[in-house]
């Protein structure tokens, strides 16, 4: 159900023509209120693409009333015209559902560097406000894909209410955040000053913590729409523990489908002396190339892991050091641990754990492996 | 002749059987003086190799006799056995050469995690103290070869006096400073104290400015030797640019034999409001396995430049960046510039230019694509 499991929204996916293949491109997600809370984050990468740009001046006063989202092309690095596409699109979505533009959030995902088909995109905005309805969350989610080989979809339900949500995502993973465009809906009656905060806490728990590939994008957006349609008022800790859930399961989708994948990595790091520390090292091994090949090969080449850990400013002993692969302590004490034969890397699952030995604290990123499939979806995606 | 180019200094290479492959694996380079004047810089890796440790303290007094060399094998994460294998084979170069085991730096080079056979290696030791010849560089340069394509060697000639170098590494290239062991040997007479300010001059131009895989290793030594055997009294500076020469030469052949690699790609970042902002934002693009990818796939993917010139923390405007690719600049401040198919990607050489229109700073790195042979190699190095 998606995005319109929640009471209070609408919504759609159509195809518009904007991609060659002919598959669905244009979705809308409408809020029917009462509320038009909101919140949105954005990506931290300083070259923006044009809706990112327009979406931040769009969410900042808490008030969203639709978001329109289309595959096919990122509207990133394009200028002036790529902007005033992007304004363009927002002002047919206002129109068409007799809104204020300035409560249309926009979100784009595709090639950096073109131009949208801006007859398409406005054609297909009218279809896809006359396809609305409460139960088009499935539709919404199929219309954003690009190379995500399965739409994505969550729902957590709480007691008269519910939180909804729907992802993009398949490449370019990496904080913050990864690559993707997510809308999470809910039906809470919730103040509208605590939706920022009830977001940014389940994003830095879930989506932050996914790198993919180590790549950041230009596009990424997380909206979170609130319509208080439940008529029932939930606290901003349990909205949070809703929202966080939903957000979780839509990262691990984004995990399970990445581009070219054969494995899904955890890497959990412990007894650090901080979570920042803790968060380091795992990005930097999440991040290290050799080590995600190696998996891709089946080899528990913890070498390569140390090596990872060694490149980190984190707080630890090098000869303190314990790595663990797949329940297999390969590495003690900085050196030999157990016969490296004995880890099974044939499921998909990896659980890496690298313990510190400087604290008490812990935090876990999940990555993929580095395949030939990765490298060839990513040597021939524009062309 | 690489290290055996200057006068004063004799090398050889053997098989000890160390590499299962039945290839030379054991090296030695010694300086026979008279002066024994050294320099030496290793990896910023802190987990370190024992080889890396031990040599650290060998070289500090700026006074070394022998370089001993083992391919298969790094002696990483080996705990206080690795470390006491490393002494042992310092001690056996120097009983049977006569020197101080103090003046004798131990490089090795493999898969991490595994001890040496050591009846090989000091059997090897012998070999190849038997086999010094002041003609020996080349066989020296063969031995230290792991997934090496070729071997490495330079020299640049001075007036009466000359510098030799040679290198290994093909994979794991990264600062500071790429994996690889080199060294560089010259019979100029020159002060001792000047010996780490040209070594550590030219490795900051060269292979410092390397990163083919953002992966960084544990047992990167460069070792600068001189035997003033020549002679001829050189200045600083000059000796500088005759070492930087060699370094250049040595750095630039790593690139052109990194594992799978097929392009070498210079990232030259242009008008950066100072140097670090330029290898900031370079090295940040040679690290984006996007890119990387699309340029295996002679694919001039702008996009995913401006996406990783983005994250970083470098002085710029997103709306005045231009970036050309082999001549052809298909971006123009920040969005669409020239046809991106006039760009050709067919040869080896990739020439990529960021301008920041920031300042008047600029730096160059060395990068390669992200193959199926990197993937290939990179997924069956251990097993």
């Amino acid at each position: 159900m998606s995005v319109t499991a929640p009471q209070g929204f609408r919504a759609s996916g159509v195809t518009a023509g904007i991609k060659a293949s002919g598959t669905p491109d244009l979705a809308l997600v409408v809020n029917d209120g009462p509320d038009h809370h909101a919140a949105a984050v954005f990506t931290s990468n300083r070259v923006e693409a044009a809706p990112v740009t327009w979406s931040r001046q769009a969410a900042l006063d808490g008030r969203v009333a639709a978001v329109v989202l289309n595959s096919g092309g990122a509207n990133a690095c394009t200028g002036p015209q790529g902007f005033a596409d992007t304004h363009a699109t927002a002002e047919k979505v206002a129109a068409v559902l007799d809104l204020s533009s300035h409560d249309v959030v926009v979100c784009s995902t595709g090639l950096i560097g073109e131009l949208l088909p801006m007859d398409k995109v406005l054609s297909g905005v009218e279809s896809a406000a006359t396809a609305l309805s409460t139960d088009g969350g499935t539709d919404a989610a199929v219309a954003i894909k690009t190379t995500d080989t399965v739409h994505k979809v969550a729902v957590a339900e709480g007691d008269g209410w519910s939180v909804g949500g729907m992802a993009k995502g398949a490449g370019m993973l990496a904080p913050a955040l990864a690559t993707m465009l997510v809308v999470v809906t809910t039906d809470a009656v919730v103040e509208a000053g605590a939706l920022d905060g009830v977001l940014r806490s389940a994003t830095a728990l879930t989506f932050d913590r996914v790198d993919s590939d180590g790549c950041q994008s230009t596009n990424d957006t997380v909206v979170l729409l609130a319509s208080g349609a439940s008529g029932v008022p939930v606290g901003a800790e349990q909205l949070t523990a809703a929202v966080t859930e939903v957000c979780a399961s839509l990262a691990r989708q984004l995990v399970a489908d990445a581009e070219g994948a054969h494995h899904d990595i955890a890497i959990e790091v412990r007894t650090a002396a901080s979570e920042a520390d803790a968060l380091e090292v795992a990005r930097s091994v999440a991040r290290n190339n050799l080590f995600k090949c190696a998996v891709f090969g089946n080899d528990p080449n913890w070498g390569r892991v140390l090596a990872a850990v060694g490149t980190t400013a984190a707080a630890f002993d090098p000869s303190a050091l314990d790595v663990s692969i797949n329940g297999v302590e390969v590495c003690r004490a900085g050196g030999v641990g157990e016969d490296r034969n004995l880890v099974d890397l044939t499921p998909r699952e990896v659980h890496v754990v690298v313990d510190l030995h400087a604290g008490t604290d812990t935090a876990t990123i999940w990555t993929n492996d580095l395949t030939h499939d990765y490298v060839h979806e990513n040597s021939a995606y524009s062309s």
